[in-house]
């Protein structure tokens, strides 16, 4: 048995481990028509995902999945967490040749550098802004070795998943570019317009203007010294997005980007188009003007954020997610254990001081696999 | 035929009638285990809603149903639009000798006062920051009269089953209460525990501030008499939430809501707990601090807006949605027709100066639902 | 209150019906891009059907759906209960000069006729193989008064939908026909292929040759004066039907036909092609072989029944599903009643000697129902 | 790429080969609660399965899995195929230390054996009642080298998943059993309850009946020595099911059964209870008159197969599942190729001259994924 030995003490946490999750754990798909299933905890042999209803004939290699991967791999620089995750996916079904046939693809990621000991002197202890304590609440039991599956691992399935929809995306020439547009109260003021996405990954933070990566850069590594965390912004813009996906209902296209977007570790806030700084405008200024530009109609401004009712107008999609700071931090906090008992507890190990850079595929990730999720529902509704 | 005669003039227009929607409009369904189901157009004989899995042994009548629905209905107030619509539900099955049965719950309004020649001289044109340029391009044709099924009457739909998921809550002792906390530039600047949550109905903008509430019932006044319109944010409170609710990975409570206030005409951002701002934060401040108060295990600042890892920790919820100001106002805008040619259009009818007072209720409807769906769910994990 | 007065008698009684119903009752949807929720007890107001995911453009009228329903109707006959349900329809919405639109089309049919005292008697008792005992085993209580939900009312709904779901399928050339083909131990000895299915109306009991037809209706007469019910087999057809529809593993097209079959009230069994008769058949005399057919790749013979592998193959689809005899008798039996006690009960009121006649119908829109989902899905596979 | 080389010869060869699998190939899931997504082609690296909603606690070895997947597996006898399949499975999520944790609970088995050229010759070819044909006509080529997603070796990731749900089944008292009731015309003259169904593996057939085993056998080595196949008939009997499982419209339980059953390779028929027999029955000798059994109420007889109205009533639960024979034959056929020319086809390799004796664990693991998915559902609709 693998994971024989982690748990080991008193009778009372032999107790615990005896009734280890009191609950199911469902939940683990996302997508309705671009369906994924992801698997795997952090402290177990792998993680992976299974896609149901990806497009046949889609170029796929193993190779281009690493690449994604690598892009969200802990230890890739001087201001992430020096976790070692030498991520490399393997193909179980569903690629032949090169080609997605059209049948569930199922990706392996095999883990590795599992150092729960790291974890040890966490096990009865409530970390302030962790999920500890809601998973004790809800499943009885928390799997205090990494996170189990509210770990920010299983992101790593969600990135594998998002380099195929992204694929799919391509033979659409819709393209999606996240980037950090804000860390702390250092925030990135230019529209992404003005931007040169394309330089986005030329920094370690993955902001696009070079001078604002760099300030973002020292205070992350100051931060980072004084042992705290910080939050921050991430822009993300898909261009090229025919107009027509989303429903005008319940699935509009931003609500389901909106859920997408919070269902990321440390997600706080959502907000397309003019977002809540439109809230203080006015229907005569905030209102999108139509024009014919050399045959096609596009609106002026794009306070919408490229979709109208719930549905996308053909018109750059842009949305902003915020990000809480990192609650894992290397000094000592006050919280209570289980028994309700006042504690102090540090965080030690590998932490990233900034979710951001990291998080930067993830946004990609997920935002590809709603649109190709819209896409394939867009071709059922035709007549 | 009831509709008959609606379409009237040209052979062009016929044909678009005979092409009416091109596509299927599908995705009406919300939530998985109380389903809810809307059906209805703002210019056919009636909107409603099937709830599918409604507990048994919910105290229901008629009258509580009417009494959600008075508050979103049009013609309330003197800054709402002047439109009638009396709304009076019926329940059709699900309910007996006000109980609910556990059956399907299903809700019918009939509609009424529909001026559909308000909207004729806007057949061909696409009106700023409204769905008829991308109905347009999903359908193949806009249901020009009202929206169709875009429209906000079909949010009747949902206050009308939102009452009865919140008397699902009431039996858990979960209260559900929004308000609007921002018009314009006007900021309601205080947090909602230092309000009296209970005086928001007293004031015709939902402000539980009175004096706040009168500022910006003037604003509304003053842009109304402009023709213009305004935007603004809506805070909702759920208190006597279960620690426990939500699901750690794609489901996460907040996902969920905040899809849920997304999927509401016109709303733009969403954040919970420290949202946007929070994103400013380091750990060691953001952090909320685990404390033992009189044996139960609270937060001390509630940072993280009741939900931890996705999941509630018993604190209360708190979010802000942010709403575009609406898009129709009664002063002449550019924009093009369908034909691609310059055109100016100006509103007419009887539209919302400001879309936050009749909100309030939507918000608390949708968020109603998202908690009962959660609360369903919760008891099937049990072991 | 409309069902007021309903229960009288005992405090235990009371007390039963405060608790009336104690488990939700969910499940009430049925497909998934032809999506129809049906809602509505016989006992209640009205009933009726929420159908999302309906193509636009196809023809439809209340009176078509009435004529539908006609066929389903109680009182149709003399050897149907003799119950009057003047079943017509109210399009709520979906439908618009004659035309679906693509939104949710939404279906009332309201309640008439309901002499719940018929029902009074069997308060405390379970009657032989009805749902009774299984309603009080898991809801807590029963709906005595016809049976709430498990009615066979609740197929006027499918009946409805069905006909929706017939309309498209006839703008793509697919004839959906069933007939009854055996009742207790009269079988009609023919192929469907030596019949002449447009004839299946021309007689009372709905079999194509008259002659035993005539033997059949002499039955169920002999069964009716007996106070007894019989039992028999319908014969479905499906025609036109394009090779493609089905998928390869689980959703195999007559899997979901025979869950589609299974879920009409008193079914019991369900073959497709050669069925149990195949399953005593050797492989080289049962194998379809494929013939070039005046360039159409056709099978010699037709075993399979239309579908190889899960998908349709463009041959006719032909299935058998059996129904037992209807469990109320108007003759004396022994049982219990809910306290264990041994009863006498006897069906009184107005009941089908013999179902098979009505549940035509009923076979028949199940059938379109999964052949209309089917259709769709096959248009969202495309690459 | 580990499939190279597989596909050679001529230029239309490598035509169809780009343009592999023209359609998506979703519904690789079964089940709500207790869900499964298989993934895997035969002739791929791997086949595998997740569970998502699996309940906690549950004590699951990979030998547990293994020992499943033997009985099912090829080359277990000499009346199976002499393929060899040394299917052994590991887990790679949702379980720790003998435990299902409640997570998703991915399965991984590795392929092996894979003799792709015993169907090389075939490429062309539409076998008679093979998929090959409907294939072409759904994805515009099919994957000749063993069925690809179709190929029967899918249903191992069904055993392995199936072996879960029976272990959950366990902590519950409930039991599965199925055997072989009939091969060709030999059938097994005795009611389920007149069998040691404990003894049905003591032969390689599979029925537990020695003395019919012994005859069955025999007809399948003569069948199977004149290289044709033979069909038959599996009867499966689920005791110490709770009352109470099941919903009463379309998802009643023996309609859910019978999806799954005939959602097995090779079915063509399912009937519960009396089934077709039933069907020429009168209602005063089918229905099954309840007794008070020592203070539990029972039904005297069991036409209704432990199924009333949809739900379970507390009886045994038994079904019979058709099986068509085999359509690979070792003998010449006539038949057709993708251009429509007469040709003859012979099977070649290792097939299965009766599928029954393994279709025993699928039908057995079918039936486990089918109850404890109605056993999820149930808790959920508790009040």
């Amino acid at each position: 048995m693998r994971w024989e030995g982690i748990f080991k003490g008193t009778d009372a946490r032999l107790q615990i481990k005896r009734n280890l999750y009191l609950r199911r754990m469902p939940g683990n798909s996302f997508g309705t028509y671009f369906r994924i299933t992801t698997f795997g905890e952090s402290h177990g042999p792998a993680i992976g995902v299974v896609i149901d209803g990806c497009p046949p004939g889609i170029s796929l290699t193993e190779a281009l999945i690493d690449e994604a991967l690598a892009r969200r791999r802990p230890g890739q620089s001087r201001i992430t967490t020096q976790r070692k995750e030498p991520d490399t996916c393997e193909f179980l079904s569903g690629v032949m040749e090169g080609k997605s046939t059209g049948t569930p693809l199922a990706i392996l990621i095999r883990n590795s550098d599992q150092r729960s000991k790291d974890y040890d002197h966490l096990a009865d202890t409530y970390r302030p802004s962790h999920a500890d304590f809601t998973y004790q609440e809800k499943y009885g039991i928390r799997d205090h070795r990494g996170g189990g599956r509210s770990s920010a691992r299983e992101t790593a399935a969600r990135v594998a998943a998002g380099a195929v929809a992204m694929a799919v995306l391509k033979t659409e020439g819709i393209h999606v570019q996240a980037y950090v547009s804000a860390v702390g109260d250092i925030v990135l003021d230019a529209s992404y317009q003005d931007l040169d996405l394309s330089r986005t990954d030329e920094n370690i933070i993955r902001c696009p203007d070079q001078e604002t990566a760099e300030r973002m850069i020292s205070l992350v590594n100051a931060v980072r010294k004084e042992g705290d965390t910080i939050g921050g912004v991430i822009t993300c813009v898909a261009s090229g997005v025919p107009s027509g996906l989303g429903e005008p209902v319940f699935d509009k296209l931003h609500a389901d980007l909106g859920k997408a977007m919070l269902s990321i570790n440390a997600a706080k806030g959502f907000e397309i188009g003019s977002g809540f700084h439109g809230a203080g405008m006015r229907g005569s200024t905030h209102n999108d003007i139509f024009e014919n530009r050399d045959g096609k109609i596009v609106t002026r401004t794009n306070h919408s954020g490229g979709i109208q009712g719930g549905i996308s107008n053909g018109m750059d999609i842009y949305f902003r997610t915020a990000f809480k700071p990192v609650a894992t931090i290397l000094r000592p906090q006050e919280t209570v254990n289980s028994a309700g008992q006042k504690v102090s507890v540090e965080g030690k190990g590998r932490h990233d001081p900034c979710v951001l850079p990291r998080a930067v595929p993830i946004v990609e990730a997920m935002t590809a696999m709603v649109l190709a999720d819209h896409l394939l529902l867009q071709r059922i509704n035709r007549k």
